[in-house]
């Protein structure tokens, strides 16, 4: 019942928000980069190790007044291994002090290829008869939907195993998303057409809660493409990027909530892992993303009650 | 130029296959498996030193013979950072060994997070105002096109930069590949949509050859869909997952080839990896994808003349 306990905890925190880490070396705090490179050298374990410093302060920072938190993959694997051996330890780190953690990874992929998808982020990896272990063991991946039930079961199988849950890409937050998710099939455009595939979907990982363990990617830059799709997918839970360096208002984003309040956890990455260039000293950035979650929390419980 | 590159090691070998490398566990020869979780421990180190030292074995035997290989990243990153590093040995062994590598990633994203898994894969990472490294510098990924331009062109600048090439998905081979792509949009299915997309994104990334820089994925279970596709994307190379384990036949993938001879190249994973499996020692495991890759060589050059 995974999608269940990202509910709990925003309940909780009474905080429909998740932090992005998307640590893109111009994000990070002069000093921290700094003083990785001096002990580690000017190279991928280098700036690996500061991305990883940097991560564990903001975690710190939010775990009490934040649900969840989303690692963006593209930002660790552009350091190689080394990067990746970070988001690794991110995750476990954001695990350890109490937050869900959804894995930014859009993967897509068919048969076997998919299923080793699945086990290395939500599942466990087989290495011998008796012998199975969490690679990243994140609780939720987000994916693209274009190849069909074949790249989506594998995960669905995971959720039900291990109490997970995934978010299908359906209307993304970009300006050329319209290219192919726009075109009409009939009287209904592409991106509804991936709304219904992904409520039947859900039908196969139902929980004890109005959602199923499948949810969808919707961009908070298209408020009234949100109109439709909340209608499309009455039972399945949003989660909104596009919210504040993209152009997404919390006005916006509240057409992504059901009345009951739920249904939509909208994202920050840059908004708050930049807050301190904002007349902060850079020593608290910890303080400065600390400030900037609670003003989005408060913007956005604002217009969705 | 990179796509000429690939076509003129297709050309010197006359062999348009390309061998993909899915270290699925249950495909390494047992010797190998044992040998490294002795040495290593039953674990994702030993698993993935095991995968490094069965690709090294392949690539070996292959590399003369063929003018590629397509490691499919979901079965390294499924052993976790050690599996990613594994990864990112076996693309500069093969690069070693003169073969193109196309990186099966799929990735999809936008802004600069696309910007980031371009300069992961096919760019260069920057550490700081005059230093980037290569963190694993494929000659070419897959792609997927859901998200529209925004999502293609941060590769497409990295084409251009560093002289490589991308293949976006088209029409998969999975069974459901049709639940979305061959939905109708007017007259034509989001497949046909999609190619249309692709061969217009070519023209941002030309060569002095007939092909673009832009490639596609097309699947070798479809080969009705294929004809259509060769007439909508005249100049892009395609990608030919399928053949083989998933049903494709060499009569099927004939279609994704021009009248040049050329404009195709088809993938074996299983087939090839596995070959040992039909009556050879697994010691020879080498000697039986030579075998199997002479066979599929001569049975798709039969079909295209």
């Amino acid at each position: 019942m995974a999608i269940n306990v990202l509910i709990e905890k925003i309940k909780k925190t009474n905080n429909p928000s998740v932090f992005g880490l998307d640590p893109n070396l111009s994000f990070i705090p002069k000093f921290i980069l700094e003083k990785n490179y001096k002990e580690y050298g000017e190279n991928l374990l280098g700036a690996s190790k500061a991305i990883l410093e940097f991560n564990k302060g903001l975690i710190d920072a939010l775990c009490k007044l934040m649900p969840a938190v989303k690692p963006q993959s593209a930002y660790y694997e552009m350091f190689g291994a080394e990067g990746v051996l970070a988001l690794s330890e991110t995750i476990s780190y954001a695990k350890q002090k109490g937050l869900y953690v959804i894995l930014d990874v859009k993967r897509n992929d068919i048969g076997t290829t998919a299923e080793a998808y699945a086990n290395a982020y939500i599942g466990k990896t087989k290495l011998s008869e008796n012998n199975f272990v969490s690679s990243f063991y994140a609780d939720s991946v987000t994916l693209n939907g274009y190849l069909g039930i074949d790249g989506i079961k594998p995960f669905i199988n995971c959720c039900n195993e291990f109490n997970k849950s995934i978010f299908v890409l359906v209307k993304t937050s970009n300006p050329s998303s319209g290219d192919l998710q726009d075109k009409k099939i009939g009287n209904e455009t592409v991106f509804e057409n991936m709304a219904k595939l992904v409520d039947d979907w859900g039908k196969l990982s139902l929980t004890n809660s109005n959602y199923s363990n499948v949810g969808a990617v919707v961009g908070a830059t298209y408020p009234n493409e949100a109109v439709i799709l909340r209608q499309i997918m009455k039972n399945t839970y949003f989660l909104v990027p596009g919210y504040g360096a993209q152009g997404g208002k919390a006005s916006d984003v509240a057409n992504c909530f059901n009345n009951d309040g739920l249904g939509a956890i909208v994202n920050s990455s840059r908004g708050i892992m930049c807050a301190y260039k904002n007349g902060y000293d850079e020593k608290d950035f910890e303080k400065a993303a600390y400030d900037e979650a609670i003003r989005m929390r408060d913007e956005i419980v604002s217009f969705i009650k």
